[in-house]
């Protein structure tokens, strides 16, 4: 299949120590902090490390780009079923979704794969300040969704930093 | 807006302190790793911890229910552009996704949110075991998608353990 190392025994390894010192099989199935996260899948970017949170707190939802349309049928199940009443959304610098257009790479795919994905929005965006903005508009904007609390942040990949999306 | 209290200031108080003794700034753009992870957005469930992922390590891909048809674009940009290979799926015990049925949801909003949500589906599964096995077909399935190994695993939210899903 492939010639890269798998990374399952490494990941089953590390399963086996976090279980031998598990503590938290307690847990309610409801965000204890009531809150939904929605932030880029992106490997640097680890949103329990930087938020602070804890096993049991938040719901986090992440896709490319960490965009909220992507994200809209898992909101609305964390707020109607699981009772979250507060969103945030995390973009960060130097995004792979700063790096093409929805156009290029359905071209790459159809040279590549041989294949048609104009069925695909893939979301990227040149601008990563008014990506956030444009995210957070979404969810105001969708009836779907509950009139939350809502905050933005860019995060900093060089530095650890958040920084607030003033709106 | 709410009468619950907001969570950003902790948040903030909690990213300075990661900040503070942040030292992986220099950490290239693609996983270090070369796997996506998808994942469900239960608040209980943290890969990384899981995983024992590092920031750097891999793309964490998450929604309700770790639904791999939802997270196609960016397993997509994944692999296209930033170069994974190999694919994890993690669903878990316990998941809010086995206490309902799309019909029940879509009936919910319409009386509570006054909202038609008939354009969405939202993904719920009834047999935990078979959703996995169901979520590595998709993928296998999908011309978009390159011939890397996929493992299906179900987390165990009382022991923190894995158990990998045999196909």
């Amino acid at each position: 299949m492939s010639f890269v190392r798998s990374v399952i025994p490494e990941f089953e390894a590390a399963n086996q120590k976090y279980a031998a010192s598990f503590t938290k099989g307690d847990l309610p199935l409801p965000p204890g902090r009531k809150v939904a996260i929605v932030a880029c899948m992106d490997a640097r970017l680890d949103p329990a490390r930087v938020l602070g949170l804890e096993e049991g707190d938040a719901h986090v939802i992440r896709n490319a780009g960490g965009r909220t349309v992507d994200g809209l049928r898992s909101l609305v199940i964390s707020q109607q079923l699981l009772g979250t009443r507060e969103i945030v959304i995390i973009h960060h610098t130097d995004c792979g979704m700063l790096t093409f257009t929805d156009t290029e790479l359905k071209s790459k795919i159809r040279n590549e794969l041989s294949e048609n994905a104009d069925h695909i929005a893939f979301l990227p965006f040149h601008d990563l300040r008014q990506s956030v903005l444009d995210d957070i508009e979404v969810i105001k904007k969708s009836p779907l969704v509950l009139d939350v609390p809502i905050t933005g942040y860019i995060y900093d990949v060089k530095t650890g930093k958040l920084e607030k999306v003033q709106t």
